[in-house]
């Protein structure tokens, strides 16, 4: 077919004119708080004042072409920073699920970040954990264990053919904030609420999320269409696996699990948790990336040299389950 | 001129094909965290930790019209979610900045939000400070004073014409969070290495960063290009005026300030400090907005109903000093 010469030129005019293929071109974005109640507390000075609620951002894409919103969660200890700009400054999963076309939500949950936090003992319960600099390094499978890390990066020991970019794992440890180890059912209550705001939905999870994340789809599961559980730190109600039987759930676990004090066990409990929920009748399946030939990954594979690489994993299994178009 | 008909079809495809001018165009977006120290504490457990840096969020627009990048600083209480969707779920000036065309850096000072926060007595003295429900109501003239606050808001005492979007103020606590007092130095030393590494900027900033801004500019003066002092809470040192001599400085104050029992006496002290800047030679305009006819404006202005009528006249400034092409 010969093309006539101005509409090659209109072409050209479109081409030059738009967004290029790199860029992110938005409907919308804005941010919103959700969830959490007045709390009446002495000495604070005395009051009433707004405890437990959590913070989202979104961003719309102009195109969008999932077929539902996609949600991310954090772990424990971390915000939704976790899947921004990664600690050595490349892209991270929110830029690419975006520009995949994914309506996309990221939040910081209760008690952290954005969603601010309450006093304490009066409404979190206990006192708030602050994460020594080695503690991830050495708990998150970066380095090798207790021992490993060394504010040097010449003297850290970081596992053998590590995905994550441990040069910049100073820069990684700026995001670490605070946490309770008391506040799940506050936390719990304020995802329910953002899924009913929000969903139907896909909602990709991180670590503690885990325990957050299978309990929110099994109060709500008509609202959640897929579950994509990045590494989980645990399951939900085994008494409930019902109730998870018609969402489908990829769960993701990186490199040198078996070499880990912890990590074959958080491992195995996620494992016979989504036994039985296949025992049910549900489609839940345990994707170990070093088995499909992705070697390396740590805990926080969202920030791992080949963090797209997963996200791509993710975005393939999506698609295939009938997500975007 | 006739225009043929096929340079016709050329425009209607390039204007269908392309973002609509109510969208956002973004060649890149991301964050980063900036600033901090090493830190050896015991008991929590003992160990190194990282403290005091702070938080950076930055939207790169895919055509960049201002001619250097502007930075948005939070006022005391708050983060950088003042700047974005308000809570009666209108575009915030973070949107309205970058649909101009700025690249917009919106932070969460040391010790707020995604900044995280530091072990307290040991690095932060002293304790926290939480905002009850009432307290902005009733301080950032929003109300009309001491037990103006209500929660049923039939029975709010809202200032008269206020333009706060004072039927969903209960929306707007959920984003106050802990603050300390004894935090100066460090949040100043973060933001002077903010300014670092983004600057030459614009620096727009509200309320407590007014005590920031100015400083850092004292310190920086070659690095910044023009200030937007938001109901600022303090000036800059005094004995330094002279650092601020060719920096264009724009100080906006809403309405009703007459009438608080807080608010004449901040502002005189902004005043007097422009004033001593202006006697070394130095351009700095205090706007009383009421006395150019906007009337009704709260401390809060970026989230009153005429916000958007405000940042036009942030940005008419900036036109009018060069600053956007």
């Amino acid at each position: 077919m010969r093309i006539p010469p101005l509409r090659v030129l209109a072409l050209v005019i479109t081409l030059a004119a738009c967004a290029s293929p790199a860029s992110i071109e938005l409907r919308d974005m804005g941010s919103f708080h959700v969830g959490g109640r007045e709390a009446v507390i002495s000495g604070k000075p005395n009051g009433a004042y707004q405890v437990e609620q959590m913070y989202v951002q979104y961003f719309l894409p102009a195109r969008e072409r999932g077929t539902v919103p996609l949600l991310l969660w954090h772990g424990g200890g971390l915000t939704g920073v976790s899947y921004e700009t990664t600690p050595d400054g490349r892209e991270g999963w929110l830029n690419y699920f975006v520009k995949k076309g994914w309506a996309t939500f990221n939040s910081d949950a209760v008690e952290r970040g954005r969603a601010g936090w309450a006093p304490y003992p009066d409404i979190f319960p206990g006192e708030p954990i602050f994460l020594t600099k080695a503690d991830p390094f050495e708990r998150f499978r970066i380095g090798q264990g207790r021992g490993s890390y060394n504010r040097d990066v010449a003297l850290m020991k970081p596992l053998p053919g590590t995905q994550f970019p441990f040069e910049a794992y100073e820069n990684f440890t700026r995001q670490l904030v605070p946490r309770w180890t008391t506040t799940d059912a506050p936390t719990i209550a304020a995802y329910a609420l953002l899924v009913d705001r929000i969903c139907p939905c896909v909602i990709v999870f991180h670590s503690q999320a885990g325990q957050f994340a299978f309990k929110v789809a099994q109060a709500r599961p008509d609202k959640v269409k897929a579950l994509v559980a990045v590494e989980p730190g645990g399951g939900g109600d085994p008494a409930q696996a019902a109730a998870l039987k018609g969402i489908p759930i990829l769960a993701l676990f990186g490199d040198h699990i078996e070499r880990d004090a912890r990590w074959p066990a958080i491992r195995a409990n996620v494992v016979k948790f989504l036994e039985s929920v296949r025992e049910v009748g549900g489609r839940a399946e345990v994707r170990d990336l070093p088995k499909a030939g992705i070697r390396g990954n740590s805990h926080m594979m969202m920030m791992d040299k080949n963090s797209l690489e997963i996200a791509g994993v993710i975005q393939t299994w999506l698609e295939r389950e009938g997500l975007w178009r």
